[in-house]
């Protein structure tokens, strides 16, 4: 399992920073976010250090995410939100400020409960057939 | 594989309505989603129908989060973009709109590009005490 000995989210993992423990198994760490945007807002990381979205490898984020609809519930049934998003972040501009990937359990409670989304569709500025260019440019990456 | 003959997602993965289709395996289908809040923003689906965080099976889970990452990495290279989110909402409140699991890919650009997200920060009403209490009512309801 790689280890960054800088990275807060590793020391986390190691018990040198303690942290408000949620759940914990052989691939995966949760624990609350100190900031506490709504309230049960917690993290879901792979123990193994990995920096981000394009760094994980398939088996860790399988292990990862295989943890996620439980933890999630367990969060629902603790506080009874009327919704729950998950967010992650991939690079600074996008939000994230520690560079060892988590997901984001964001429990909601109603409007300005501490998080939401801007959220503007472009669906106007697009023909089916523009959509179908821009998949074609994604499927040739996977290729 | 559990279908749902009224929902739309399932219509889109049987080929009964159409979608600008990136990728698709035995478990998963990935389309672009119809409003490209930012150009390449792209849906990933369990071909279960699966409403939402709190019903996806363990192995749903980690079959469907298995090929995110590729097909994150698939998005960065087709469109270089400075930052990307994964977002995924359940319950209307949270911005769920179709009751078949997604999750939003969605490459970011700049202020404006269609996507953001509100975070309000809590830290300072909380002490670590209360983190700790927190965190116990959490995993109290996994046990």
């Amino acid at each position: 399992m790689a280890h960054d000995p800088n990275c807060i989210f590793c020391k986390i993992i190691s018990g040198e920073i303690p942290s408000a423990k949620v759940y914990e198994n052989e691939d995966v760490y949760a624990f609350l976010d100190i900031s506490q945007n709504t309230k049960g807002h917690t993290l879901v990381i792979p123990k193994e250090h990995t920096k981000d979205i394009y760094d994980l490898t398939p088996d860790t984020a399988a292990n990862l995410f295989r943890a996620v609809p439980r933890i999630a519930t367990a969060v629902r049934d603790a506080f009874d939100p009327i919704g729950l998003n998950l967010l992650n972040n991939n690079g600074e501009f996008a939000g994230q400020s520690v560079f060892h990937y988590h997901i984001h359990i964001l429990p909601r409670y109603g409007k300005g409960d501490g998080f939401g989304a801007v959220w503007h569709s472009h669906e106007s500025d697009y023909s089916n057939e523009d959509r179908e260019n821009i998949a074609h440019q994604i499927s040739n990456k996977l290729s």
